[in-house]
């Protein structure tokens, strides 16, 4: 590999996709992307990208409409696909995973990269966590309108030389990037906030985060989801400290309204990730016995109005 | 007291009051009526009530704009308003108890005897819980299309005299009517059912009851519901079986499909009873300790949505 300018497969690019790829490929990288709705637009004119850190332009070297269609050896396979129940990561990714290939998850949610590490056992498994207000607003026309921060770490855990030549590269094209030893741990920690925040922006009635705060009744259910996260990551062997709750009540009172991914799924009447942001934390309790009700009643409620496409 | 033609004063006569004071009207019952929103029609023309069990005229004796204009002594006060918080039923009534008027409460929810009970401590206080189907669709206009029971006991509990001659005229007038000596377990036994199933028809995307049991995550929530509901009430000393929730599920899924007046009320934008129905159980709970994180999390839900007027 080419440290400098790594070749790189983007699968699933999306907003999250495209935005972070897009700066990989401005530090140098070899960017190469699979994208479906929106291929024939990315592969004429590649994406414009309207950041609130400057507009840019992304034109991956190769586009496909499909991963079969990819024939090289990529350094990185990042998959950035939706993680929905019906969109089997392995068997997607299987085609362009050779030897020597690290992949890269990026994606919501908990749990998500036993199957992959299972699968490829002799592939690096890198797990990338973004923290991102992103979204695609037509063909090929992305819009970065908060944040854009992103955490990357080897799973299970620990930190490696190709980690490192990825996390160069963000950091050279100016994204903030933080590499954990520990990542199953902040994937735990972001959870915390997207499964009370995801969940209640949607039932309570599609309120963004300040309108949520301003409801004590709806502050408190989110302090009780919370609690059911803390005791399942706890139960789990991931040591997240209770403070944390505390935390990310007075983070989300102090920052402006934010509309979470899950509402603008929900308003736009696509299928929302609620079985990797839920569904998962109820089969983890399970697992250990522990309840987890303000989840539970959550979930089945979600479950319920979750549009099937 | 005349116990064929008793004097009948009902207080807030929508669907449910002008309904069952209807019938006692019909079984020679003197009945006058409060009514705000269709004064202007009842006063000219009565109420005409189109009903499974043959459609009949109910054209009251006197009808009132207020409570205050009432001068007479009645045998007994009905109250049928919404059972909502600002709504001060003894204040509203004051005007009207006189020595002698049995208070007969037909509203919705769990606790809301007490405050009656204190504030006229010598008037026999009648709870009332009504089974039917029975919507208000136009001025004056109301239609019954579902069962059409009622139970009736002395609050906090016995059977009396006048409880019996109301008993009689229900009965007379052909309604299922039974009397109880125990009509807070009664109470209870309506809510376990009540709770679970108007909050998830509202909060699981306007849901009639078939499509609740269709689906095994609400289910299986509606159980959770209940569970917290038996809980609080045997705290409270009232020895709710848990086998009633079993049997409630079993009722659900073979009665036909069927809208929680909750959801009528959410569909038209009308407050929806949710404190009486839900926040007392919440209060209860915590009054003895009990966990009820379902119906909590059902609570703040509809809170944040409920329509304000």
């Amino acid at each position: 590999m080419n440290n400098k300018n790594p070749k790189i497969l983007v699968v699933g690019a999306g907003a999250v996709g495209a935005y972070f790829s897009g700066r990989l490929a401005q530090a140098g990288a070899r960017v190469s992307v699979v994208c479906r709705s929106d291929y024939q637009a990315v592969k004429t004119s590649g994406f414009a990208i309207t950041s609130i850190n400057g507009d840019f332009k992304f034109v991956p070297e190769n586009v496909f409409n499909s991963v079969e269609d990819y024939s090289g050896t990529a350094d990185y396979v990042i998959v950035a696909v939706k993680a929905l129940p019906d969109v089997n990561v392995v068997k997607l990714i299987t085609p362009v995973v050779k030897a020597g290939t690290s992949i890269v998850l990026l994606q919501n949610g908990i749990d998500i990269e036993p199957a992959l590490h299972e699968a490829f056992p002799d592939n690096e498994l890198i797990s990338g966590i973004a923290y991102i207000g992103v979204f695609r607003e037509g063909q090929g026309a992305i819009r970065h309108q908060g944040s854009g921060r992103i955490k990357l770490g080897v799973y299970p855990q620990g930190i490696s030389e190709k980690l490192t030549v990825l996390g160069e590269l963000f950091k050279q094209a100016g994204v903030d990037c933080e590499l954990s030893a520990d990542i199953v741990k902040k994937r735990w920690e972001k959870l915390l906030w997207n499964v009370p925040f995801n969940a209640i922006s949607v039932l309570a009635g599609k309120l963004d985060t300040k309108q949520i705060m301003n409801n004590p009744y709806l502050v408190e259910l989110a302090e009780n989801v919370m609690r059911d996260v803390v005791n399942t990551a706890i139960a789990c062997g991931v040591p997240l400290e209770t403070e944390l709750i505390k935390w990310n009540i007075d983070y989300t009172k102090n920052f402006p309204p934010y509309k979470t991914s899950m509402l603008l799924d929900y308003e736009h009447q696509r299928q929302m990730e609620i079985d990797v942001i839920l569904g998962n934390v109820i089969r983890l309790a399970r697992q250990h016995n522990i309840a987890v009700p303000y989840v539970e009643t959550m979930f089945a409620l979600l479950h319920a109005i979750n549009p099937s496409m």
